[in-house]
């Protein structure tokens, strides 16, 4: 079965968008049935008791961890939404939920905006479209699929990497069906990513451009996105809290936001924190990555020693990922010489992905 | 002679910049002397009776092109400032011509941001940093080359590519040197891109990621990047214009802007005026690009059909770029299923310079 999907996108703003979503969970506009998004399949998530149905935290975090941590938790980094149709036209409305609209580093596409992929006949997920945000804050994205295209198939939907969502809906065609659909891989626990502004996505093109998503996609599998920009700082809170997280890994990912002081009086601490409340689930340690690949950074030799330390101690399922190859060769591998461009997080996902599979004992 | 650089940029906005440039081309401030860039090696421009120093087309085109093609004329796509200096502190200073910061698919410091580009001791260009404007419109961007850096080098400088330069000054530390440099291979005449808005750089990270970038710095080539984003629609006028240009090749990569109806009208004339003009230069005519590598466009088709047809007259040096690899075959290399990201550009780039390099027959 030969499997093709054109994409048509528009982008208009619907002000006051908000106003129009009515509270229950399906409505009927003209030839669209609408539903909120929440009735379909949310992942990505690592707790169910959140704040808003899109943020990446629980309730319970915000009392305990910096507040700047917290308001970034409330950006919808590697959350989607999933789920399974045959309509030959795909509607998403969204709200965000804050007014950073674009970044000078990132575009509104990547920080505001939403990414869909489809399940293809030989069950990769294909990129099916992008939807733009409009300034306003209410946009509304189509998605249209080919006459050749009429089955029931599963789709993606990346939510926005630097901003929120505050309302979302997902629209089809009068006449078809919309289920949730668990499109991930249900044997394999999901992959926490906890690090900075590059774990959150700084600076892929769009939100399904992000190294956990391009690894989501390539493995099938559950993940969840803990980058924090600027504030992934390692307290000791957050290993409490991410220890909650039934993990196959647990990658920390924060050297860029640490000074080397901070790393040498949390990082050792955060370990043996986590491994003694799983002590099963594989860590995985990264260095931080440079543009020009040169050789570790003050604070990368300050992990490096504490890696070496817990591997004589023989401290089981550690792991560390060097930086050298993490941006490729060619110094290109950067919008601003720290925030991976396409290039740098695609060259991420390669090493990433050779690694966890070696972990995780997967082809 | 091992050298490395270490890049430190730091933004900020000087509101009313402009009122602070003078007339003269040098200025002393504290530590630093300023040098009004057009003082230094500007490129990338086919002529030189501009309108404004940093703009792409003559000003007798003004009269003559569609009124968008002349606005778009005045963004710096592909222009260059080049100069070599013994500082350990670059300072830049620029002022955007419009208050387009940004688009929804491209980043600030893509649209109105600059690159600055050094030459390394095996003559490869190396990244050196990014300059990220302000939304008010003048910003300065500092780089910093670390002790080990002292040589008089050349740097590369590479303009915004939606916007356009009204005033801009370089700045090094008192007691050093700068002048200005010719960088690239002078036995090559420039070669010549008339295209979209995907020649123009749409969706690249930073100014020096758009293929024709990416492709000078690999051949050491003098560039004119005449992308017109939304208008490169194949005028007459446009042949008259570019067959002024002196060049090694004529690439012409307009689909995208134009209907079935307009490449059928417009496309053989216009290879038949250049090669009137031009009677020895290669033409490489260069099929539109998609993410999901399709079977031709229509428009592919009638391109294709008239290279056939130029073929069997035997019309000589005419070449034609299929686009099948044009973005890889993953369907990631582009943020929005029509503008290239970083890779669906490093994915021109191999594409470009193979048939580039067999054209120039060089290595």
């Amino acid at each position: 079965m030969k499997k093709k999907l054109l994409v048509l996108f528009f982008v208009f703003s619907v002000i006051e968008l908000s106003a129009q979503f009515p509270d229950s969970l399906t409505r009927v506009e003209g030839d669209t049935i609408w539903f909120d998004a929440r009735s379909l399949t949310i992942e990505g998530k690592g707790w169910v008791d959140t704040d808003s149905t899109f943020d990446r935290l629980p309730l319970k975090a915000k009392e305990i961890i910096p507040e700047r941590v917290w308001r970034l938790s409330k950006n919808s980094a590697g959350i989607t939404v999933s789920f399974s149709t045959n309509s030959k036209n795909i509607f998403v409305k969204w709200k965000n939920n804050n007014n950073t609209y674009a970044l000078p580093n990132m575009p509104a596409i990547s920080v505001s905006g939403i990414d869909l992929y489809y399940r293809a006949s030989d069950n990769s997920w294909k990129y099916a479209g992008t939807g733009r945000p409009s300034p306003t804050f209410s946009s509304i994205a189509v998605f249209s699929a080919a006459d050749e295209y009429p089955d029931k198939t599963d789709y993606l939907l990346y939510l926005p990497l630097y901003n929120g969502i505050a309302k979302m809906e997902i629209g089809i065609l009068k006449g078809n069906e919309i289920t949730p659909a668990n499109v991930f891989d249900n044997n394999l626990k999901p992959i926490v990513f906890y690090g900075t502004s590059i774990t959150q996505g700084g600076s892929a093109s769009r939100p399904g451009l992000v190294h956990t998503a391009l690894i989501q996609r390539q493995l099938n599998a559950k993940i969840v996105n803990l980058g924090f920009s600027g504030s992934g700082k390692m307290e000791i809170e957050m290993a409490q809290l991410i220890s909650e997280i039934d993990a196959s890994v647990y990658v920390l990912d924060c050297l860029w936001n640490m000074t080397d002081d901070l790393v040498k009086e949390r990082t050792e601490h955060f370990i043996r924190f986590l491994r003694e409340r799983k002590p099963d689930t594989p860590i995985l340690l990264v260095e931080d990555s440079k543009y020009n690949y040169s050789s570790p950074s003050e604070r990368g030799k300050i992990l490096i020693g504490i890696f070496d330390k817990l591997q004589k101690e023989q401290m089981k399922e550690i792991y560390f990922l060097g930086a050298q190859n993490l941006l490729g060769k060619d110094w290109e591998g950067t919008i601003d010489g720290v925030h991976p461009n396409d290039l740098g997080f695609m060259r991420h996902t390669e090493e990433f992905l050779r690694i966890i599979k070696e972990i995780l004992k997967i082809n």
